[in-house]
């Protein structure tokens, strides 16, 4: 399943939960309602079933209730028509697939060859550091380059969506706590996250930092550390790397951050980005307005936005 | 006005706004609806005026529009008697002032004498780092010491919170964007703080971040940075200094976050902490649970919480 958060600007200035299928985009909510009259008809359900919310931030906020409702809409209509129910891609503009979440947990130096580049050490512990929603913005938008950086650079990062009120979490566990996957590019100005020892101001700068297309949910990926990860500036490879190169994996990760505080449905980590970065190309390279910064994940697709001043 | 979130636990779980007025609770919302009632009783009003909200989330939302509200209702009953609206203080329960910020910023080394005693250099920039809300509890709870850490350090800190969506605001119209100063102690985990070059871990471990015990509107603070900001554990006298001491002021520290983020109303940014933190006492001296921790500032009021495990 591939959840997205869409509008239709003709029709709302709101985000609302869908999924995507074939090019295609579904609306969740009057999915489920069709799926329930339908079944009503059939006499496969006597009562009125809950509807899945429209709101992604009730959606996160149900936790497994929402996915499972979502996952059982998908379903139904693998085998049902539904042509009046969905729109061509084109016609809709998909957002971050989280819109507000309450924390967006970043783990710095977190693949091996990128430790290198970055000439810093392995890390003990991950490197735990933050962004906030003010950063986020979705795979039709474009990314703002503040005129305060002149250093601004891409990090491809598989990103991790949190399902359920995580704390304490064994790594054995932590696999019923996650929603799913996306992609997200880690946008960091490289000039304002190195001038003080904190790297918060580099790297939450308004809309600066895409998310998307999708969060693609754990049954549909075989194995999240064995996924090719790339990154490409108008069309040249920067990043090409695995998710089997983390230091720390995404249950360690899980288990980890869980020790520390109570992860919330929604909240999202950013699992770390390979070498390739434009800030250790020879010479730098990094962003400026007008390019297109193209990021692929093996199993969850290609986010790919254009930097704007 | 003196702001505070409040609960009743006996009616109901949920904070509600409330104004704290000679050591009284007075619920906001009932406040305004007795207020509104009275007004057309006497023909002062002769429409239903809107109500303010209940709801600390809605209220912060609502931005200007909640505070001039607020301070209508607040000074309507200073000539006005309403003994049936109040709750002794002990009948309630205090929350934090604002229960779920979208942000909450912290500036790091940002008084001159604690950055000697940190043994680092005075700042360029302000530094910045970010709690999440996860963190915050309010003046009725307990500080909870993680088994985690062994380095439980306290910094009393002023905290500005947000009134208004500011983005490029200048120092000269940061006040214009204030809701108010109240208390903040940036519990921090030494430890864990240090053991990577981002501070994030040691800094939002959860319920560890007390701060109220009220919003003070900017008309009731005659000078924000000259006020005295003390620290006490068990009675005992840790830090003790003045908000004249602060490198980067409170208008410059709006400037320069809004011109990397948009602040949005209910953000809350603590302005750093003076000397005399535990890390740096000689031995060290690290909180324990049993500790009372309590906070001062001037014109603001007293902050205490007792650490458990």
């Amino acid at each position: 399943m591939r959840l997205v958060t869409y509008k239709n600007e003709q029709v709302s200035s709101m985000y609302r939960m869908g999924y995507e299928k074939d090019g295609k985009i579904v609306d969740l909510e009057r999915a489920c309602q069709e799926m329930v009259t339908i079944k009503q008809d059939m006499n496969l359900v006597d009562t009125i079933e809950s509807i899945c919310p429209s709101d992604p931030n009730l959606f996160f906020q149900m936790g497994s209730w929402s996915f499972n409702k979502a996952e059982e809409v998908v379903s139904f209509f693998q085998t049902h028509d539904f042509p009046h129910l969905y729109y061509d891609q084109k016609d809709v503009k998909l957002g971050p697939p989280v819109v507000t979440p309450h924390k967006i947990i970043c783990i710095g130096t977190n693949y091996k060859d990128h430790v290198h580049e970055m000439k810093t050490e392995l890390p003990t512990y991950p490197v735990l550091f933050a962004k906030f929603a003010n950063a986020l913005i979705g795979p039709d938008d474009s990314i703002e380059k503040s005129p305060l950086t002149e250093k601004l650079d891409y990090e491809v990062e598989l990103a991790v969506v949190i399902k359920e009120k995580a704390k304490n979490i064994s790594k054995e566990d932590a696999i019923d706590y996650i929603a799913g996957y996306t992609i997200a590019n880690d946008i960091s100005a490289r000039d304002l996250q190195k001038r003080t020892p904190q790297w918060l101001q580099g790297k939450t700068l308004d809309r600066s930092t895409p998310i998307g297309p999708w969060i693609v949910t754990p049954q549909d990926i075989k194995d999240p550390q064995a996924l090719k990860i790339e990154s490409f500036v108008n069309g040249e490879r920067r990043q090409s790397s695995n998710t089997e190169q983390m230091i720390f994996k995404i249950d360690e990760i899980i288990e980890f951050i869980s020790s520390l505080m109570t992860l919330e449905p929604g909240d999202i980590i950013l699992t770390g980005t390979p070498d390739g970065v434009g800030f250790a190309q020879d010479p730098p390279a990094f962003l400026q307005a007008g390019d297109e910064v193209s990021l692929s994940i093996e199993e969850i697709g290609t986010l790919t936005n254009r930097v704007i001043e």
